[in-house]
């Protein structure tokens, strides 16, 4: 019997690469895929290397795709400031659609591969207040998938798995370190300097350091 | 009252021009996306440029992505040859998951510009077999679009629109004229050499040649 194939989308901070640790502890066989979007912390990009070079992965890809040209978000758009204290509502942060695009592309390798499920990290506890982070997301992108390609339209169903969504950050921490996940390689921070150091300060800095705190396991970050 | 906004996505070719027209028809102020995805066929983007050139936009984006990376299609493979006969089911032309991904760049934009609507010129009848060309696919994504985005989750939906989905490529080729299209501009060869004249073998060329037959409207189409 051939192993079950996945597509794990990672960006190279906490919760995708716990993500991939839950995906190998399932059995299956890894296909990360990572965007250079035009995000202003590109030093995700090299922690999405170093996270699959500790963990493992069949194949790693890094799509380019600038999603800065579209607009509208502080992590692509150098107009407009990230937050740094918290904020009402959905935050300036989001970037609009985009796990819609990460996903419709992680959907087009899967078809390609003829893989069985794509993992994609969001959590709908200690998050951002991101539309698409949320379970109805989830579900109705599993339904669009399955009409939407020939694998689908063939019968051979694929499964969204986002394993992280009704986790705590402190949950999901926990869990990581069962798996073995090394956290100082990752980097969660919205403005991270070239050499991967946090600022400290933003909304996604400050999630992370309370996980840390709530698994009562010391922060490995490394700050600015 | 301020006018309805409509991203159009504009591949130049016959059907996606006509949906253009349509749009602006309806009385939407129309942006419109093209994508360089690593096609065979980029004589496309040069058409696409003209048809904006003689209908109108508001506003053209081109957004780069290379979905040959994800390989998988004779449109983006140069190993896979395009046929030049018909074949069964699903065929190799087939972009694994193109109009979701193209659907889901879309609707970002559309988020930044709080726009009403997207236009997409997928056609259900006189089509190549894909499964991303069918109502229930327009369906689900219109949902997802609702679920998946800051303005949905506001209470401010948006419409998919397919205008040609039920139309045969004569219906489709009369309304255009009728609209003032000029095919002369549009490109829908799979293998147009790079000043767009069309091979006339392809299921592109033909479906588009029987569409004039039905239309009774003699074939603008330049041939190699």
């Amino acid at each position: 019997m051939t192993a079950k194939k996945a597509v794990v989308l990672l960006s190279g901070g906490l919760d995708s690469a716990t993500c991939l640790a839950i995906a190998s502890s399932q059995g299956y066989d890894c296909y990360a895929m990572s965007f250079d979007y035009g995000q202003r912390h590109e030093s995700e990009l090299a922690a999405a290397l170093r996270v699959v070079g500790a963990l493992g992965a069949k194949d790693f890809k890094t799509i380019r795709i600038n999603m800065g040209d579209i607009g509208g978000s502080a992590l692509t758009d150098s107009n407009i400031a990230v937050p740094e204290l918290p904020t009402e509502g959905i935050p300036v942060t989001y970037v609009p659609a985009r796990n819609t695009v990460f996903l419709s592309l992680a959907l087009g390798w899967a078809e390609v591969l003829d893989a069985d499920a794509i993992f994609i990290g969001v959590n709908a506890v200690d998050y951002s207040g991101y539309p698409d982070c949320r379970p109805e997301f989830i579900a109705a992108f599993e339904h669009l998938s399955n009409v939407a390609t020939k694998k689908g339209v063939e019968g051979r169903p694929l499964i969204i798995k986002a394993p992280l969504l009704t986790l705590s950050k402190g949950e999901i921490i926990r869990k990581g370190i069962e798996l073995g996940v090394d956290y100082s390689l990752t980097v969660s921070c919205y403005q991270a300097d070239h050499n991967g150091l946090a600022c400290g300060r933003c909304d996604s800095c400050r999630l992370r350091s309370e996980g840390f705190k709530q698994a009562g396991v010391t922060d490995p970050t490394q700050y600015q």
